[in-house]
């Protein structure tokens, strides 16, 4: 049996996720607004075999106390469907995966945008459908307040059937071009959708053609109930919240689980958790980073985050010792406090170093010698706690340097890494069947 | 005082807007779907020296009889908001002006897909405003019907204060990115829209910086009374319809004098008319290629147009003689039948070649030498029937080609055209002014 391979995203924010990573020394302070950076990113990428450039996306600036706002690099961002036709030019083989809304923009122009960036990428894009519960975000989009969370789910639900849909509108072969007698196109390849539904009406058809890979590669990121069973009925990737590696492996198998109830191909959905890997030539060099990177957090902000998630006020707390031994549990927040605490004790952390940390990246972190890393990631894999990692670079363009030039030539040199790209779309590189067209599939599966 | 000069856009549909062009010898049939061909494209015109690329669109396949769309190659195309970031990675100096929809889309998202162009094309980006007159269209995003147009108008005009409002939620300045302090930006340069008008409730702040023009460019088509109010408040390009060149002196003379009266500069607003234009190395060549790809027209679908803008049923006419002298006149069509008759008459054409005239595209053309086209151009120019043209090309890329390599040349040695691209911004070359930011606009005045 050839053994089973990581598949790779980079998960940028449009670059780090980490709230420093800006005035790391060596980081690059401007580099959501700076295109050339994210050209050299995207190619770096490349040159490390990724699967693809995860674009994640918000649609609000004000979404934190202008304190705590004025600090933030990520306030704002290129639009993913803007920014990544211009890295296709740019790249080859990365897949381009794009975040996008299912609560606030149309369904037709969704499915043209995709479709028109997975021609132009030819076959290199992805969906990452969300269904954004930011309530800032709904003030943006002529509502008082975000929509109920079930009943956001159900129209993602809806539109990813239309979005599909529009997709399928045009049979593969649909186009002719027959000069001779003037006829562009066959009627009879050519479906009108006409959904009414509950959310959505859209008659179709999409005036572009099918998308190379016959849809965009879909991508999802729920951990709720209602996330998960969406996930399992639609997504192809899952971004994963990682957590304890026992919760990933319930998680991966729950959510693997979902998918063959509905009839699907386990292996078809693939778990790749968010890792935010810091690499040094020793553990200590990589500790050393980390810490120099979360003290660059500002404390007035992260000290918030320390609060909320012990439920008591942290700033009475001296910065420079150890958390007290005698914080009260508090009904609302034992889970968040027990890991601040266990966190605290297990890296022997001060008060200003955990806020650091949370307000820095508070998720999977892997830090060490790129074997150390390699070892962690290959742990998770073949436990089956993830397909992969979408991997967090803590500051640009050094830590992702870092990743390409050292822990990928490990990874693939225990055979856990592609060395080439074994297709030339995204859904080939991540083992991903192209889907069949809903409402032309009998005459391609009669022909073959 | 220095000569007058054209500005000239390439109105792409994304390629010809002539209905046979992809019939043509040497013709592209599927340039509506190719990247590669697309770019070609986009690099001649800057080797042109073109203003600008404009990209028209349509958001229905379903807008004429089945009969007639299985002949159309316009029938799909690429987003033009995600072409068009491609497109800026393979030039320079072009403008880049896509066709949006201030009916379905959210400002929100058209405002900062407009600004990420602007960011990634370093100011080369335009906005044609259009309000969406095609029932068709509405169907596909979740109406019954079209908006009634006096309602589609007040929208856009509310729509298009919302769009740039949002370009204004920062001051070119806001983002200081302190590393010393961690202060990424000042929240005194900042500005929250707070839009609540009747058509629109967006709060703001844009999720990206100022766009580097201050304001894409923006481009606007109408001609109804509504319509050319609209440009005269808020357009710096209009896309005019052409016709007789007293009708354009007029139309000329309407607008600026509508901009003037509400206190813009009329230099400020450039009107543009659409020119199909044919290049020979004779007159008799020219005809012939403008006959050829009439004749490429389906004389089915042509043949309607007739009909209708005589009002008469043309179908009962031999095809290969002239129009009968006695066509009635009818109440709903006097200038569309008095308007084909006397083409008929004056180029001597039978109904077919009429039928192939009207079918292929109607509008305003030119045909003829470099020299004889230059005349045209510029007696256009001189007489205030324009500022310059959006020029269609007849087939691709031999028609784009021609007029490239020898109307441009033409044009220069008259001193009627750049020779060089006067900036690095599309406004820079229109010689439109950088708005200012209306928030922020005094402090940068007394900065001066």
């Amino acid at each position: 049996m050839t053994q089973k391979k990581l598949r790779l995203g980079a998960f940028m924010r449009p670059v780090s996720i980490h709230t420093a990573a800006w005035r790391y020394p060596g980081g690059t302070p401007d580099a959501n607004f700076n295109l050339k950076a994210l050209v050299q990113y995207a190619q770096t990428l490349e040159r490390g075999k990724f699967d693809a450039f995860f674009m994640a996306d918000h649609l609000a600036v004000l979404n934190m106390p202008m304190d705590a706002l004025k600090r933030s690099a990520t306030v704002t961002s290129f639009d993913p469907l803007t920014l990544l036709p211009a890295l296709a030019m740019a790249t080859k083989h990365l897949g381009l995966i794009a975040t996008a809304s299912s609560t606030f923009e149309p369904a037709y122009t969704i499915a043209r945008r995709f479709a028109s960036l997975d021609h132009i990428s030819e076959g290199r894009a992805g969906w990452n459908l969300v269904t954004t519960s930011n309530p800032d975000a709904a003030l943006n989009f002529g509502l008082d307040d975000q929509m109920p969370h079930a009943e956001r789910y159900a129209r993602a639900r809806e539109f990813f059937d239309v979005v599909t849909g529009l997709w399928d509108s045009w049979a593969d072969d649909a186009f002719i071009r027959d000069v001779e007698n003037g006829i562009y196109f066959d009627p009879a390849r050519l479906h009108v959708l006409d959904h009414k539904g509950k959310y959505l009406k859209v008659r179709g058809p999409l005036n572009i053609a099918r998308p190379v890979q016959g849809w965009p590669v879909i991508v999802q990121a729920g951990a709720s109930d209602a996330g998960r069973q969406l996930a399992a009925e639609t997504a192809e990737m899952v971004f994963a919240a990682g957590g304890p590696i026992a919760d990933a492996r319930a998680f991966y198998a729950d959510v693997k689980g979902r998918a063959a109830k509905v009839g699907r191909n386990p292996d078809h959905i693939k778990i790749l958790p968010g890792a935010f890997v810091v690499v040094g030539d020793s553990l200590d060099e990589a500790k050393e980073k980390r810490a120099r990177l979360d003290g660059l957090v500002n404390y007035d902000s992260s000290i918030a985050a320390v609060s909320m998630a012990l439920g008591v006020d942290a700033r009475k707390f001296d910065p420079d010792k150890p958390l007290p031994d005698d914080i009260p549990e508090t009904e609302a927040s034992k889970s968040g406090r027990d890991r601040v605490i266990q966190l605290g004790k297990r890296e022997n952390l001060t008060v200003r170093q955990i806020a650091g940390r949370l307000g820095g990246y508070g998720g999977l972190g892997m830090l060490g010698t790129p074997a150390m890393i390699a070892d962690q990631m290959e742990e998770w894999l073949v436990t089956e706690a993830c397909d992969g990692f979408n991997v967090m670079f803590p500051y640009l363009p050094g830590g992702l340097d870092d990743f390409v030039d050292k822990v990928v030539p490990e990874l693939q040199r225990r055979g856990l890494f592609r060395t080439e790209y074994e297709g030339t779309t995204l859904r080939e590189n991540l083992g991903l069947p192209r889907p069949e067209n809903r409402f032309f599939a009998e005459k391609a599966r009669a022909a073959e």
